[in-house]
């Protein structure tokens, strides 16, 4: 799997580079991700789009909800945490095997390359019984949803 | 589970306050969601973005399509929808006994609270042979796909 | 299932429509599709979007990873690919019975109209051993998530 450097060059080689590239300026909008899921299939997807956004230099929000919030509790982040209903046994075995770097990696990454903040929902904490000790050090803080859409501003949000 | 009043209040406590709001202008863009999964802990994440987005002065726009337009079946709202598949039997046991109100609630009080509409997508009433009398009053109305890209406006655009 | 003229004429005839058209040279940012499941319902999801916003002339990025990289393999586009794990008996019944188009008519007709380009991602591609020869002459090309981030420029990004 590719590390912040290669996304970032991978993005520079993009085919339709002038394009992509004519409004910088604007890149710099938030990506805002709400991690629902909590199998290893979706949160390797999250964590990818997380670094890469942050490689480009854009601010990336994350909100931990339900068993995504779960796949973040202290001890629990390098657990074996599924795959989607839809993977196949054959499909197991070739993610499995794949030698790319765990999710949780690739997110210690970005908040080295970029401004990633990771926020536990407030809602799913209560339900869940949770407090901030009981989850990764990855996860900054706890915050309600409307924060959420809030620090989203005009940048995208994307639900996982 | 708080309240529209409660949930703008955290935003406002939201410890990026400052940088949160610097767009406020920006804030009235529409939030619109596609609601495609029909479980109990899909369309509660749903309705919590709904009513904080309301409540921040943003409109909501809602398209229902494939199960989620099922769960809005006049008489089917406050039925057991089940939860996503990777809740497990404990998962089940805390989200039934969190006492938060239903998702069907909040999307009433997001309508009070601000500008929220309800669509079912023409192409899935059709689908499942359904007519807007079938359909819970929450709903407002149906409309195409392409109708509701256009009301997405330049807002975001989430798939749950 | 309506085509692209149709979904057009319904957008024109949406009941909000002065102030959806009020920021008609906003609509002409990208809309960008991360595509993660392989289920035909959520493929159809995805591409009746992707019509509707090409019909409006506004250009469509897909990202193909995972279960939905796996649906675009060359031979396998139109085989049975399962639908949500919430579909009931009763639900899979009437979704194989309407008479719609397959998803991958929708996305060519997309292509016809508008400007849609379909990429594999490199990242799934290396995980299951592809390379565009195995895959479906709907697929463009294969970029990486960074580059698909810049593509998707301030457009909106929604992951399905």
């Amino acid at each position: 799997m590719p590390g912040p450097a290669a996304l970032a060059a991978a993005a520079a080689e993009g085919k339709h580079g002038e394009r992509r590239y004519a409004k910088l300026e604007e890149d710099e909008k938030p990506l805002s991700l709400v991690l629902f899921s909590g199998t290893d299939d979706k949160l390797t997807a999250a964590a990818v789009l997380a670094v890469g956004a942050a490689a480009m230099g854009r601010p990336v929000n994350l909100l931990l909800q339900y068993y995504a919030l779960e796949a973040f509790r202290a001890g629990n982040v390098c657990a074996d945490h599924a795959l989607a209903w839809e993977a196949t046994r054959e499909d197991s075995h070739v993610i499995r095997a794949h030698p790319g770097q765990h999710w949780s990696e690739l997110l210690r990454q970005a908040k080295e390359v970029g401004e990633v903040n990771i926020q536990a929902c407030a809602l799913s904490m209560d339900m869940f019984h949770l407090k901030q000790a009981d989850l990764d050090p990855l996860v900054d803080g706890v915050e309600g949803v409307a924060a959420f859409v809030a620090s989203a501003s005009d940048g995208q949000v994307v639900f996982i």
